[in-house]
């Protein structure tokens, strides 16, 4: 079902629909509106009949093989090329003979332990990821927790002053303490009546008993003198230890610190719980893709040169692992590469298409994957998995391992960073990347430097076939390039994180694919 | 190394080295004043030279099997008696063919398909239950993550008023309105200057700096207005769909509801991440034990008539699951049998330590497995594991299971009740406990009433070798009777929860065996 209301003055609509009926309207209309496949998808689109039409899918990240995956399904007859020797795009995980070499740089290759990875690209599925986890569910690739938040972590904040800053700081004392001071201060002027105003007489005593039980605060007078929640100096225990309770820090130190910069009233919605990671690697959900799809569909060591279309076809020129040149002849293409690599393509469509392909920044995203003799942070910080945050965007974070659990080992992730701060750390050599990780992790943990016995470092800028990490869209190309990318220039549909509003994300991809798709289908049954 | 300080005098000299050095100073101080094994310990105490003394242990929960365990490495002869025809105590694990049958209740079996289970009992382990850690890492027990808290589970409060009211309200926007509110509220207050006197010039632009990032506020003027947080009405996803953002509660309404009492500016120590459970169930920690025990050792349908002591041994009195009654005579016993059931057996102790035995109160506890006959809180809510929440407290909570991600079926925690609540819902027939939670559970999720397919529940007052789910110390005979219990009778020596302020943890049960033992082979050293 279709309406003749364009796209602003239906989300004027349903926008309206919301203030009045809340959420289950606004879905409703969405559906009522003919939104469908544009809106927050949970399964792929039903296709069927594909009646043998020929598609060529370009690149097997979970877009592609998505594409592939659905469209064959189908009755499609699908040939995917992929320039790599390996499948799943930035859905990666290196392990132990992985082999990179970035553009310009050093061979590497992984020398991790047998069992232990890091993934240098996408780590962690959201629960609201209903593409990813569906297929995860169809291909039963087995998924643990990621613990993405842990109270006991460290903040390590050296940019501010005073005692806190310039040190390793447990996150559950700053949560404790800026908030107990926070509810005191708020309680004791609610109490004196200076938001009178805002309350009626029965929900200012709801608000100040919400208050006093959020912050921890004392019965009578509103007092902040610290909580369990933060910590106890000594664990109370068995026999006759009934623990020590820890002191607050100062208000005022903890201001001056900044690590008050890492409290949200509740997480981001891409950094809920639950959080998901694939059981052995994110590589096993293209690894599932595969296990589903017929063996010749995939073409891998094929790389794209040219990209022509005329009114009947579509046709793929590449080259293979051996230099041989070669064409594949489609009736349509789903051309999932990103777009920093698109528009070094020869590729036949339109003027304002090929603009919009060519405008878009990549990210660049620096991580590395550090694999330490034991696991220190679990054994003597009694820290498993979450984050350590720093505000060293060179660093960015520490992330502990959320599998393996107890082991001998670990492989720890030991900076995450984006923008300038990769680009300048992309361009030391490798083992600089390493020392300057363990140099900075060392300020947190003294077990760091003599553990690390090996790592795996990548910039996803410096990677051939990526460019960047992910697709950074500002408000004008948002609105000038992005609508044009999102329909076919000809028998030509993109696909990817790009195409979406959840760029850098797995699901962006996914989604995007099962919309292209969606369109191409119609159309081959219009 | 001793000190001649009393324990009173030792405390307080602790607490000034807290106030003057920290964590670090009191931990020191703690260990160079030889609180040694009355502070939390990580590890079990360094026994050898057991000499081949005879000790017997009297129950096979985790405190038993401590004791047992690190006993005999050291050289003792031990011999453990269990009344139950399995071992692990409270550390059970309900699964296909269970039988339990309360005192005065009907038999019941568990049905639940193979590979499903619940844990009556322990359930979860917090990072830091170190002694637990410990073995499950020294027996290779596979842990994984227990979702302990989850943004997007449920908050049901019926009990308030207002429009929400009797409504299953996401938990994600329960924190981020009442805390988006309260940070405006402050906000306002400090920007109008109305704390000046709390703040120096610096620090107040850092704290407004502090709330606007907490409460998701608008730049300007501090208001907060939503915040992706929350959710989106509809989320973004592929193509022309930036998401929908959502609308606020009123704060009146959610005051009004009293779902604000589900939040804390940090968990509860006790319930912080990270959180664990054993891959398979609860018992196989238990099974961790046994396998590192002679098989000689443990002695189950050995149910403890009389224990009897003089200067030179100690006799435990059983009869066993032929009916057949005989005597164990050793140097020494570790008792961990619970109070609750040791009040009701023949024990030659002073009259003191028998009073503090008699004189504690144990908690009723009950709770339900049901199998679902698919898993929809994840297929139809996004729920993956956490808790939902009831202010009806015959109830209590759902706890959605933490394992069998995005299978074909689960077993959910269908209440959670304690005290009076528990010994209402455990006078129920076994089918009207599973009607009474379905009906409940009903209100939140629609499918719950057509998928449950069956249920095993317990009432831990009512089982037999337990009397109730663990010991309940008030502070008079936490003053009185606890020091009492805590050294032993004669050759007879306590252990378990019930000795710990951990009560109800297995933690307290293993940190209690390893002070105890410490003590006993102390004494078979002086």
């Amino acid at each position: 079902m279709t309406s003749s209301l364009d796209s602003l003055s239906r989300r004027a609509f349903i926008e309206r629909l919301g203030g009045v009926g809340g959420t289950g309207l606004v879905m409703a209309g969405m559906s009522a509106l003919g939104f469908g496949i544009e809106s927050r998808a949970a399964t792929p689109p039903s296709l069927s009949g594909g009646g043998g039409k020929k598609i060529v899918v370009l690149g097997s990240g979970v877009a592609g093989l998505t594409s592939a995956y659905e469209l064959s399904k189908a009755g499609y007859d699908v040939t995917l090329l992929e320039a790599r020797d390996r499948i799943g795009g930035r859905s990666y995980t290196a392990r132990k003979g992985t082999k990179l070499t970035e553009l310009g740089g050093e061979a590497q290759t992984c020398a991790f332990d047998e069992g232990h990875y890091i993934n240098p690209g996408p780590w962690r599925i959201p629960y609201h990821h209903r593409g990813y986890l569906h297929y995860a569910k169809t291909f039963e690739v087995p998924m643990e927790l990621f613990n993405n938040d842990n109270d006991h972590s460290y903040v390590y904040f050296a940019k501010g002053s005073g005692p806190l800053a310039g040190k390793a700081i447990r996150k559950q004392e700053i949560a404790a303490d800026t908030r107990g001071y926070a509810t005191e201060m708020l309680a004791k002027q609610v109490n004196q009546g200076a938001l009178d105003q805002d309350f009626s007489k029965g929900d200012k005593e709801l608000f100040l008993s919400y208050l006093r039980s959020e912050g921890y605060l004392t019965g009578k007078d509103f007092k902040y003198i610290g909580s369990e929640g933060r910590g106890w100096a000594v664990d109370r225990g068995a026999g006759l230890n009934p623990g020590v309770p820890s002191t607050p820090y100062a208000l005022s130190d903890i201001l001056q610190s900044d690590t008050w910069a890492t409290l949200k009233s509740v997480s981001d919605f891409d950094q809920q719980r639950t959080m998901f990671q694939p059981v052995g690697g994110m590589d096993q959900l293209p690894a599932g893709f595969v296990r589903h799809l017929k063996p010749t569909i995939i073409h891998k060591s094929h790389v794209v040169e040219k990209i022509s279309q005329d009114a009947d076809k579509v046709q793929v020129h590449y080259v293979d692992g051996k230099g041989h040149r070669g064409v594949v002849t489609a009736d349509y293409c789903i051309c999932t590469i990103p777009l920093s690599v698109l528009r070094g393509i020869d590729i036949q469509v339109s003027d304002p298409f090929k603009k919009a392909v060519s405008g878009v920044s990549y990210a660049p995203v620096g991580k590395i994957g550090i694999q330490m003799k034991r696991r220190f942070w679990e054994e003597d910080h009694a820290i498993y998995g979450g984050h350590v945050y720093f505000d060293n965007p060179d660093i960015g974070s520490i992330a502990l391992p959320s599998t393996g659990w107890l082991g001998n080992k670990g492989v720890l992730l030991g900076y995450y960073q984006f923008g300038a701060n990769a680009a300048k750390i992309s361009a030391k050599r490798l083992a600089e990347r390493q020392a300057f990780a363990v140099a900075e992790g060392q300020k947190v943990f003294p077990q760091y430097a003599e553990n690390a016995e090996s790592a795996f470092s990548i910039a996803w800028h410096r990677v051939q076939y990526n460019l960047g990490g992910w697709a950074e869209w500002n408000t004008d190309n948002r609105r000038d390039s992005y609508p044009i990318l999102n329909e076919p220039d000809g028998r030509i549909y993109l696909a990817g994180e790009h195409l979406s509003y959840l760029t850098g994300w797995q699901e962006g991809g996914i989604e995007s694919a099962w919309q292209q798709i969606g369109k191409l289908h119609k159309r081959v049954h219009a």
